[in-house]
């Protein structure tokens, strides 16, 4: 298996999957672990970890067709809405390393979400100013 | 306030926010009701509600500014990992319709996740072929 990596073996075809579109830079299959009814993958055929050693022109033909493939899952399906997610790293429950974006289909009322809580004003003011990126 | 949005305020600078970058197209600032620690919008200038109605070009853009902001945060704080995710209607949890990706800074052994559970082979099998699109 190539990079002996189980997604650059389903791009591939060598793994089957349960593929929704194909074309020559991504592949897009439901997810056998699903967050929902619908949830979808998208991945590039060509291996990169996550976000950060892809390149900016691969994101953005990943993008477009992450957009292609939402729509006509939320044409297609019950759908109120969706999350588009995409994980960085085992601590962001990344479990395979080959880029991949979730499509998570939401009905109205179903109770899958994170849980955030209001911030500190000040906290988030030092914060913001530690992060400032200069131009 | 145009568009009657907060966020097209919030990118105009007609409304503060702990920004930590800001360029021609797009704002990136933290989110005031975070996840975790580091929590960041980045928005487009310009207003589209969700990634549907956002042309592939802007989606390119921003997608890019995603990355450098997340490589940037990354490097910046303690972080393991992080998530990128963006919302589409109030049922996944959209509660600004003006589009926006969080970057989700994450550390080892939090408990920030959706749950998911196995799904039915067959019911897959099914929902792939409801859902293949033809190229």
């Amino acid at each position: 298996m190539k990079n002996n990596c189980i997604f650059c073996a389903i791009g591939a075809g060598e793994i089957p999957s349960f593929k929704i579109y194909e074309d020559e830079l991504v592949l897009a299959y439901l997810d056998i672990n699903p967050f929902s009814f619908g949830h979808t993958l998208v991945i590039p055929k060509e291996h990169s970890r996550g976000i950060l050693d892809t390149s900016d022109e691969m994101l953005g033909e990943i993008i477009k067709r992450v957009k292609k493939v939402a729509s006509h899952i939320k044409k297609t399906l019950p759908c109120d809405g969706f999350n588009i997610l995409q994980n960085n790293g085992e601590a962001a429950g990344q479990s395979v390393h080959h880029i991949h974006f979730h499509i998570i289909p939401r009905m109205n009322g179903d109770e899958l979400a994170f849980h955030n809580s209001p911030g500190d004003m000040a906290e988030l003011d030092k914060l913001a100013k530690k992060l400032a990126i200069k131009n």
